[in-house]
């Protein structure tokens, strides 16, 4: 699909862009009332309101900054619908920007990492403060391994698509293994949010949650709305109509990687 | 890709899907083994021996049937792979089997669907028999919303691919959508049994499960095994070099499809 990509197309696109930033934004703003509201608040002394920042942080980082910054990259498909309906002025921004959007990817997902990290310390120091053990939960396992690939993937994404340390033919073959990797991640940074959710309803209201207080039910919807985000990031990042055509630039690549695979001699190695 | 497809990417599919398969059945023997061996077993009582009904009938149906059903028939992928070496003999097995498979499909998932719902009837009976409320935790809101939708999903489907309701053109749109919501079903399906893990020892094993006992360690890996099992099946699913070539009817359907879009006059509705 080219510029000429119908009206409608456009408009679902953007549509579900909305769509996403909305669900996005409130799961962040949901997790923020029911810590800062229902759990007391936030601080950093070690008490269960420094434990209350590790859920906000994790949903902020791993969840919407992570997914969000896949929806805005993405193979420059943001880029690539907002300007196309402005005609000339999106096709020579598409072009330029190039560079600049995988910055801006690499970026948004440092921030991911680092907005993470501040959750993943203050569950441990909130731990080591009242004496609970770490790491024994099906959350914290998920957890762990869902931040330890997410760094795997930052820094293999740095060396591939950053800085040319791979060969063409290298960044060619990983791209689509990236962009795999980094919505399994989302998903999986969504499943153990909604572990996280689960854990800490059964350790504060396991008495009352099934007489649907306000609580649980606000921590229920946060749910759902995270698996809302999920399925419009997935739905977004995964069909084929709402990909950017490749540019000149790829298309040589593409040849290139074809001469590759089928034995040809490949003018540069 | 045709028939032509490199031995080794032919390898690596056949690796992932006995990989899949081994994932998925040992997510089904670790559950059945944690119920039948740490829960005390099985029966039909209104007894929690009754409650360990529920999560082998959803791993059994829900995640591994449904999941696996996709695998063996999504696209006709499978068949391809499993019969492109035999040249010949798979191109006809290939073009003969296009409708039974699709049977194939549908009865699998109608098998999960069954499961399923005996799954679901003993945890609600055992609830009424225990007077224990229903569908106040997030764990049965994103059971019961992956249920429902599984059913429309399937109903479908039937519609659309088995009897000749819609048209050709209908079911080339449809087509996607159908494949996308079938992943994001086992995607939501293996999410909510995660959640089902961690309500189950917490309501079992809250006061030793930071002690690792041999039963919350086994649940765990079953946790992972159950991630592991989502993520090789999404791989396979989506990446476009596993996806069999169009034939030629398809490739008219295709063609028909373009018409259509493109504002020409088609030959039929």
């Amino acid at each position: 699909m080219d510029e000429s990509a119908p009206r409608q197309e456009r408009l679902v696109f953007a549509g579900l862009v909305g769509g996403a930033q909305v669900l996005g934004l409130a799961s962040v703003v949901l997790t923020a009332v029911w810590m800062g509201h229902y759990r007391g608040g936030f601080s950093w002394d070690g008490s269960s309101f420094q434990f209350n920042v590790h859920p906000l942080c994790m949903v902020l980082g791993l969840v919407f900054l992570q997914g969000d910054g896949q929806i805005h990259t993405d193979a420059d498909t943001f880029i690539y619908y907002l300007h196309a309906p402005l005609e000339l002025v999106g096709r020579v921004f598409r072009n330029e920007a190039k560079r600049n959007v995988k910055i801006l990817h690499g970026i948004i997902h440092l921030l991911a990492l680092v907005v993470s990290i501040v959750g993943i310390v203050a569950v441990f120091d909130f731990h080591r403060a009242a004496k609970i053990p770490d790491m024994y939960s099906l959350h914290s396992w998920c957890g762990m391994l869902t931040i330890v690939l997410f760094c795997v993937q930052w820094v293999m994404g740095l060396m591939f698509f950053l800085f040319p340390v791979a060969s063409s033919w290298l960044r060619a073959s990983y791209l689509p293994v990236h962009v795999f990797c980094g919505l399994a991640l989302v998903v999986m940074s969504i499943g153990t949010s909604l572990l996280g959710i689960t854990e800490k309803l059964l350790f504060s209201i396991m008495p009352s949650y099934s007489t649907f207080p306000a609580e649980g039910v606000l921590a229920n919807v946060l749910g759902l709305v995270l698996v809302l985000f999920g399925v419009v990031l997935c739905y977004l990042i995964t069909r084929e109509e709402f990909r950017r055509p490749p540019n000149p630039e790829e298309e040589s690549l593409s040849v290139h990687f074809k001469t590759l695979t089928e034995g040809g001699t490949p003018d540069s190695p």
